[in-house]
């Protein structure tokens, strides 16, 4: 997607060198940073750097990727081990970050010589990213056909391009529609605790021109009862085998909310975050961050400088889950890169296993 | 209550000023701040240095005192009523203010003389200062009755002792309860975009030592799905006379997870916030406030300083509705210093009519 007019992806491979947007810059201030070795694109995604499901998916193949053409020949297993170790415990709840690790380690795992074996790593960690990319401008298009003139969206979070390599997934049927020039609006949730919605989201929908509107959590109840609200669309993080869906916290009360307001409650995801070897939601790990995260905001100053601010009491506990869980029934549809689905074990059994989706015929290449 | 093991309250009265804790420093600095005249307390009920129904009721009552003590002989009924205008606009949608303005223009209706009215202004301004901080602890003594040992209650916003006189609503049966030795823990909603939650309510608990755990609003739902809330109780700003609640932005979504999870709903509230002249929730003003409040937040940096950052990129629009409306049907009980209420119109009638209340009759003044 643009920013000031350039094509960007979120995360991208220069030789050995992953380059990512600096998403604890924004919305304050587009950096793009350097990782020149898997440590470095490990740390990236444990300190979120670089978040949301397909862009830390994308990011783990490219720090596996690295690790391939870092690794000594004298120990190069042993090394792949310890480096596919390191990037899987950088987080521990979307399944697109196991997804990539396991992807570049099948994809070398009958090259004849470790010169090969980087060849096919680096291939397969592109090809993660092209599908990740490819996958939301599917969903884009799939989604925009829900969206009609004039509505009014509700999301949370950032699931736009910056937490995808392009596109994104709940943001793609927004870019889709306001580009075929439907008229739309979007209330963004801020999401607390790290206010992704208020930074990432408003940040990228003003890139893109698109309505928006910023509301502190507390107010979606309000917004809902108002009527205010036509339809809700999130990413995920994880979803198991039975439709649960696991993605960032307040999710499950924009849920509830919606089943309380008869308003449909679409889910967002291409295949690479469904887990079917998970039976049910209640398996997936969910990660509990640091209480920091709720008692200290950080931001820009009215001097431009970025600081950060504690709101609490000195020795106020704090509780911090990142994730929870949306049971499968308080979902209307997934919308993916194979269609709209249905919250049932079938449809998504039926997705998951198709040997080809309409994505995978798409063509695209960042400018 | 204590602060620093010396009793306070809220806010009183010395001579014809009027000393109010400044809840824009807490929880980084506790400090009293003085309001010379009825247009300083004004703007301090305004800017919200004091905030709170109770307390705005009680700040309101003082401020038309003042305006009574201030009042020039020769203009004094015009003079009354441009400061009673100007208290009513400060903030519309708590039933407190409007009620404590009444009351002391009532209470000089029938006065011979100026200063017989500045006489009976100051004592029915202290009346009202003494029946809320009376309220409050009735309100704690009926409530606690619902608090089991090792109870674990949900709060949002603050309607502790800093929103009333003294004691507080939703907060009032946790300092009964806990004071009678039983053991019971909080969980705060931080509640942006003031905070209030994560500042005022965590202090407060803090000095009366109640274990509590600060969470960001969007925490609540898991909370409530993962069984770990044993009821909610929150405070109100205006009730109708059919039980539909005007309280905190966010207040409503917590009614609605209560009630998707069957778990009590209790609203705290006194006497003076009932409103029977509206029938019912819906004409009840709701205030909105600036998207500063949003888009900024206020703290302390690691140095020690009080600072705003700006969290949203410039540009990026933002709503800022400061309360919501939760209806009769998803309140449990209220909570009233003449005692535990259903949500009916019959009930709450009888209530408000009533010539006497248990509290009436209890006698508490500040050390």
């Amino acid at each position: 997607m643009k920013v000031n007019g350039k094509e960007y992806r979120t995360v991208w491979l220069e030789g050995s060198t992953v380059k990512l947007i600096d998403q604890h810059k924004l919305p304050h201030a587009f950096e793009v940073a350097t990782c020149r070795t898997h440590r470095d694109t490990a740390e990236a995604i444990r300190t979120m750097l670089v978040r949301g499901a397909g862009a830390i998916g994308a990011s783990a193949g490219y720090a596996m990727a690295q690790a391939v053409l870092e690794a000594p020949e004298a120990a190069f297993a042993s090394f792949l081990e310890q480096a596919a170790s390191l990037i899987r415990a950088t987080r521990p709840t979307a399944h697109d970050l196991f997804y990539a690790v396991e992807g570049v380690l099948q994809a070398i795992r009958h090259a004849k010589d470790p010169a090969q074996a980087r060849q096919q790593a680096v291939r397969r960690a592109e090809q993660l990213a092209d599908e990740n990319a490819n996958a939301g401008e599917a969903i884009g298009r799939v989604g925009a056909a829900l969206l009609r003139d004039g509505v009014r969206v509700m999301t949370h979070c950032n699931a736009g391009w910056l937490a995808f390599v392009d596109w994104g997934s709940a943001l793609a049927p927004i870019y889709h529609a306001h580009r075929q020039g439907r008229a739309l609006s979007v209330y963004v949730n801020e999401t607390r605790p790290r206010s992704q919605g208020a930074k990432l989201t408003a940040w990228e929908l003003a890139q893109e021109g698109v309505a928006h509107t910023v509301i502190a959590d507390t107010a979606a109840g309000s917004l809902f009862r108002h009527g205010q609200v036509d339809c809700v669309i999130v990413g995920a993080d994880r979803i198991a085998a039975n439709g649960d869906v696991v993605n960032k916290i307040g999710t499950y009360t924009l849920a509830v909310l919606a089943k309380h307001h008869g308003v449909p409650f679409y889910v967002a995801a291409p295949r690479s975050t469904f887990d079917v070897t998970l039976d049910d939601g209640s398996k997936i790990p969910i990660e509990e961050r640091s209480p920091e995260e709720v008692t200290w905001v950080s931001g820009l100053t009215a001097q431009g400088r970025m600081e950060r601010v504690r709101i609490t009491p000195e020795g106020s506990a704090a509780k911090n889950p990142a994730f929870d869980m949306t049971p499968a029934e308080l979902v209307a549809s997934f919308i993916t890169e194979g269609g709209v689905l249905p919250p049932s074990r079938d449809a998504i059994r039926a997705f998951v296993s198709a040997k080809r989706l309409p994505a995978d015929s798409i063509v695209h290449h960042p400018a």
